[in-house]
């Protein structure tokens, strides 16, 4: 492995996301922090960084702006394909008074699904280039439908639907290109502590894009269309289970 | 049961019903045909019914036109609450090429998805002040992201990931209602021969809307949040049975 581009790489799991691929890529690797703009801690780390870290401005949810990514990042790759796509940004909200006030679906829907189809699709031939072919999108097991009586107590409906759209999109993904060898997964990354987790989480941020590197580094295409969670010793929670649709 | 809102209801299975539930509501019921315009053939039946069958222009996709009809809708029912509403208005298409190429998901989860929680948000007072407290939304096993490999031959996933996402918020919504005796339902209408269907189906519309109808009659709040396919006799794949999602 020695090129992964990641969305939502501002703050939080993505920004950690970052900083772990900077130590794990080979010295001739690179990591692509990919996002609306760039933070400081961002900037700190391609500061840090030199060539191995770059900064793409990507906003997903806009088509266009995605594929006017494409060619800096092949620049960037000199000639290379692109190993691993995590599709982490994506966007959360709660809603009071029960899903019926929910204001946001089309919001979410467009962010989270359209938007990393439009990631997918765009960097399909730089991914179709190289041999590793691995496609992460961060999910959550409250998109899980056959799990969602369990965590009713959420009041995140419109995040709940476009999770399960996006695990959607990962199988149909997964199912077109099984014959390329490619691995599209659907990851759960544990409750974080990060402004999306806010500060109860189980896992610091750096815990889970640990946990989130190990299972991208682990697995292969037989797991091609499952929605697997992280491993992190000492949580029951986080034992790489599969989750159900 | 005396009064019904049907979506969709200018053509295809949406006409059915309404013709079905022409029918099936008291002397003194109302038969509520939503769609973007009436068309020849709903006008014949409007024509027909009278005062019991009513049209409503409606654009789920637009919510200020779903708000726009509920004050129309309120003065038909005389001051009576909104039975059973069906959600059947929905969009489909075909993608060559593999799910890349998929160009309109934005647009199909804006209808399919956002539209039908429009249609639910705007009628749940309506809703509320019947005793019956019915919501159906239509839906395809082609949602099943469990099932997505069966269902891989049919190149619409932009439909596919919408329908997931439509199942989701049938959940949502069903949880969120429970307390108050709500049956919020998906339904697998069947494989129908329509504009939608084509002309292979398994079953004419008739077919599907009066096992639909049958369904809708059949179920109480045991079955809420759940995936229903319609009943038929000598069609194994529509015995009933719960669609995993």
């Amino acid at each position: 492995m020695s090129s992964v581009l990641i969305t939502g790489a501002s703050r939080g799991l993505g920004l950690e996301l970052v900083k772990q691929y900077s130590c794990r890529v080979p010295d001739d690797g690179l990591v692509i922090a990919a996002a609306r703009n760039m933070s400081p801690e961002l900037g700190v780390i391609v500061n840090q960084e030199g060539s191995r870290v770059v900064f793409v401005a990507v906003d997903i949810s806009n088509e266009s702006s995605v594929l006017k990514s494409t060619p800096t990042v092949t620049t960037h790759l000199r000639g290379k394909g692109l190993d691993i796509l995590i599709n982490n940004a994506g966007v959360h909200s709660w809603t009071d008074g029960g899903v019926s006030q929910m204001s946001d679906l089309g919001y979410q829907l467009r962010v989270n699904v359209t938007g990393t189809h439009n990631m997918i699709r765009s960097y399909l031939p730089l991914l179709q280039s190289a041999n590793v072919k691995k496609v992460i999108n961060i999910s959550s097991p409250w998109g899980s439908t056959s799990s969602a009586r369990d965590f009713y107590f959420a009041p995140c409906p419109a995040y709940k639907i476009s999770k399960a759209a996006l695990n959607s999109l990962t199988v149909q993904y997964a199912l077109s290109h099984e014959a390329e060898g490619f691995t599209f997964l659907s990851v759960n990354p544990g409750w974080l502590r990060t402004d999306m987790g806010g500060s109860d989480g189980d896992l610091s941020a750096e815990e889970g894009a640990s946990a989130v590197a190990d299972l991208v580094a682990s697995v292969d295409t037989s797991s091609n269309g499952s929605f697997k969670t992280i491993s992190v010793s000492g949580y029951d929670q986080y034992s790489g289970q599969t989750i159900p649709w």
